[in-house]
């Protein structure tokens, strides 16, 4: 319980975000910290000195900038205040991860490694470090990355002969054993996963889960003998992507395929499960699942001799995927609220807080023991049946300022017990997600918990469903994209492919600043639309060789419905 | 089953070790160099090209050099040939660890993470990095990692405008945090733990598993309100490390505290389990669970309001623990003979293989098939009871070479099955560990082979046990403890716990080399002795105030029987 008394240090928990680097855009930093101040200013108020007498709802603890108020300032608040990160203030663009961020990601680890094994991917543990030559040898998949790259050229106070780079991901470093374990068709498939950390130090603006300097993720990397069985995985993996989000993190997601412009440098196609943010109503890219065709093959000389055919090389096919922390921060900013966090209760560390109420200074010890001890049967009765819960025995704080904090944390369900539940044997609920209260039985608390964690978490799901599915909106028409935009929607257009086309609706959608100094908060957004996907579930309404593109300057036929939205 | 057909490689797998740094012992290297051409040599002569007929158990495929011959060659062969590892040949010191090895630390990860989760100790994930700021904190405990520590100074082509080095361990790193987390004696106690890989750039000559410039380990690091708190703790984490060691690897130690000089910089008081090598008498560290003490509580300023004392500050008492993939190295060490790895049934990817014999040319297809589907219908019997099996289907290999492709792989159990066995409706057995071979009636497979698995589990604890209590010799006089040692044994001896005692009984029992040309497997060893541990379990003996300490130069008494040897 070391964690829960976090409230009753003065300090103020929040920080003013780490310092950015000179080539980020100046406008969204003067931003940033604009509201990370208020953030910090109003932490500052929410704590109290140690011993200042009993806490009441009236202090405030919780979360005091709106979700619609100011957005981006209201979720780096929720990760602080909701103990998830904490600022690394020795080295800017870093965080710290907490346990319960910890124990989300454990819980997608445990889950997705167990469908991959399945599949017979198995895990490996490749080195951090890449050699320059090796990066040599895919230079146009690592141009990308070369801003980026951590350089390592010391140890200890010699300087190394040849400097070494931290992996961004680990293309360059897995290949070339690729080539040497791969010898024969008879090797095929080939299909390992890692999970670590990865470093790309971002010039951009930072913000905790979504875009860090070091992020810890899984990458899969496969080798198949063919198209049909690379691309065949491909899907498969997205589709535990979806699974991850949808079925864990209660986020729905729409699955499809990246444009030209948008896939992975290097590779043949990219699949990607793409999410909505209802609040700014941007698209955010989810997961992404590469199959790299035999680019890679060609660079690294990954080759074996075609069963079919003697004596013919064929270069094999690969596949990459990958899934990071990014996850979390999609999670915290579709289902938060302005009390905090609100947290699915397949992933919550805590599930369940029980709260004894009613109890004061006129409980006489007999009666309190009793009831301390009816509490900690609750919990013993709900961990048989798999409910992680907590009984919040801290003394000195009232009941209310106790849901205050839980419900900042985002615990799914609270339990209320007090002596006059414990007269009509019932204990009182609360849910997180809805706010709606009712009793349930003592005696059936084994089952309607469960139940109840589970219409949560379905709940949660079928609430951002609608959201999402309310703001994807079919256009056709070019003079109904800006206001479509402006309302917070993401869009499905008829669109003809081409990448210059797709760059050209960006910039047409590109709003001029002309008031640089108002908070982003409070002018119409500024970014233009990029492409999301193209959904595997195609609407009707396309003729082929009919159906305009929706650029009123283009002159081509639309291939596909595609996503199109301001995104992360 | 891409894994398996490696030996169609025409490539030696086998690698010269990472070129060594200028400062490494000279002598070690030329040594270990000739040992690992010795390896790459025979690994070259045990592949032969793909479609060069059928391979035979007169092939060369397993290992070449004795263990009782040269073991540091032997071990090197059977890592890589077991594919275990593979050398990191872009920067030198670095390890590829392939499934096998993976499978092993997952084992015990998962061990390992559910007891202490059940104590109380929290998942977290700080950064990698480390600033200069931090680490002059410490400085004490820093210097001994100074000369190893792997410094970023780029990122793209921008210089840093301060370097950062990456972590070597967290304790710089974290508890700046701590002690902006631990404000009131509510919030103790702290227990966090974290799985990473840190960076030591090591001089000296590296080894797999053993001695790496990046390693996988856990990382413990927590914070109590009392000294006997945090004592408590301590021992049982090295209780945890002990299961580690005896439960999953089958592998003994002895649990003790470390002498004055050979614990961690900066602590109290180090405890650790202590493994031994028979097959060059050496002792080996298993892993250490350190009492902080106050110390790094004064240097990060951790402190609460004494509860006893209002008003009264107190420095927190702390801990840190860690394992690491050294306990593999162990493992191998320990268990694996002249025909490669034995793993033990509880850490083994594979507990079972399964291979078809007597199937051959003139078999029927129909009776092929038939065959075929009682094997098949074995593994799925074995798999309801939670054992790993694989039947190997390979064609063009004899199931002779089957079977030694099977043990250089350390598969704890091979299960044959031909027509014969058919008729009697039995499979065949025989055991990794001892060579024990047998029937199994096929209606008992899933009650008998189970029961198998942990006698053999047993069986290698209890074979390792002996070894190790049989080679801890109690001396207590000087004459006998230079052949002691040189017959491979560990030594218990009378020791007064002084530092400049022990340094000089290191001296004396170091002996000159007089032969550098000659390798170290062809003449006693150079090495002097060590402490290793003072056990818990102390046997009887030592008088206070009477009995002599062993080394002949000193004229203080005996504090305790201390565990000395030759050491990784």
């Amino acid at each position: 319980m070391a964690d829960v008394t976090e409230q009753t240090k003065p300090e103020a928990q929040a920080q003013a975000p780490a310092e950015p680097s000179k080539s980020a855009l100046k406008k969204a930093e003067k931003q940033a910290k604009m509201a990370a101040e208020k953030a910090a200013k109003a932490a500052k108020n929410a704590s109290l000195p140690v011993g200042q007498g009993k806490k009441s709802e009236t202090d405030i603890v919780g979360i005091t900038i709106p979700k619609a108020e100011n957005f981006s300032a209201w979720y780096q608040e929720v990760v602080l205040k909701a103990q998830m990160v904490e600022y690394y203030t020795e080295i800017s663009g870093f965080f710290v991860l907490r346990p319960m961020t910890m124990h989300i990601w454990s819980t997608i680890r445990k889950w997705f490694s167990g469908h991959i094994e399945e599949l017979g991917v198995e895990e490996a543990s490749f080195p951090m470090f890449l050699s320059s030559k090796s990066l040599e040898k895919e230079k146009d998949h690592v141009e990308g990355f070369a801003p980026e790259l951590a350089w390592v050229t010391k140890a200890g106070d010699k300087d190394l002969e040849v400097p070494v780079a931290i992996r961004p991901t680990s293309e360059a470093v897995m290949y070339p054993y690729y080539a040497k374990w791969i010898r024969s068709h008879r090797d095929l498939p080939l299909r390992l996963n890692q999970w670590n950390s990865v470093v790309r130090w971002e010039a951009k603006q930072t913000t905790p889960f979504l875009r860090t300097r070091e992020f810890l993720w899984q990458e899969g990397h496969t080798a198949h003998l063919t198209k049909e069985l690379a691309g065949k995985e491909v899907l498969e993996i997205l589709e535990l992507y979806a699974g991850v989000y949808e079925q864990l993190l209660a986020v729905p997601v729409v699955r499809g395929r990246k444009t030209e412009n948008e896939k992975f440098a290097g590779c043949d196609y990219t699949t990607t499960v793409e999410g909505y943010i209802p609040s700014n109503g941007r698209g955010i890219q989810g997961a992404t699942s590469h199959c790299l065709g035999q680019n890679f093959s060609k660079m690294f000389d990954i080759t074996v001799e075609d069963p079919a055919n003697k004596g013919q090389k064929i270069h094999v096919w690969q596949n990459s995927w990958g899934l990071s922390t990014r996850v979390i921060g999609v999670m915290v900013m579709i289902h938060g609220d302005d009390k905090g966090l609100v947290l699915p209760p397949r992933v919550a560390k805590t599930q369940v807080v029980l709260i004894p109420v009613g109890i004061n200074k006129s409980t006489t010890p007999e009666a309190r023991k009793a009831h301390e001890e009816k509490m900690q049967g609750f919990r013993a009765a709900l961990r048989k049946v798999d409910v992680r819960s907590e009984v919040d025995w801290r003394e000195g704080y009232t009941p209310a300022w106790k849901f205050n904090d839980w419900e900042l944390k985002g615990t799914p369900l609270r339990l209320e017990f007090g002596p006059k539940d414990a007269e009509k044997e019932v204990v009182s609920f609360a849910r997180r997600d809805t706010g709606e209260k009712g009793t349930i039985p003592i005696a059936e608390l084994d089952t309607k918990v469960p139940e109840l964690l589970e219409t949560i978490q379905n709940d949660m799901y079928t609430k951002a469903e609608k959201s999402f599915r309310e703001h994807r909106l079919q256009i056709t028409k070019w003079e109904e994209v800006m206001p479509a935009l402006d309302a917070k929607n993401v869009l499905l257009i008829p669109f003809c492919g081409d990448g210059k086309c797709e760059d050209r609706m960006k910039e047409l959608t590109t709003r001029v600043d002309d008031q640089p100094d108002v908070p982003e908060s409070q002018k119409p957004p500024t970014m233009g639309m990029k492409s999301l996907c193209i959904p595997f579930e195609q609407p009707e309404g396309i003729v082929a060789g009919e159906t305009e593109c929706v650029n009123p300057e283009c002159q081509r036929k639309a291939q596909f419905w595609t996503m199109f939205g301001r995104s992360y």
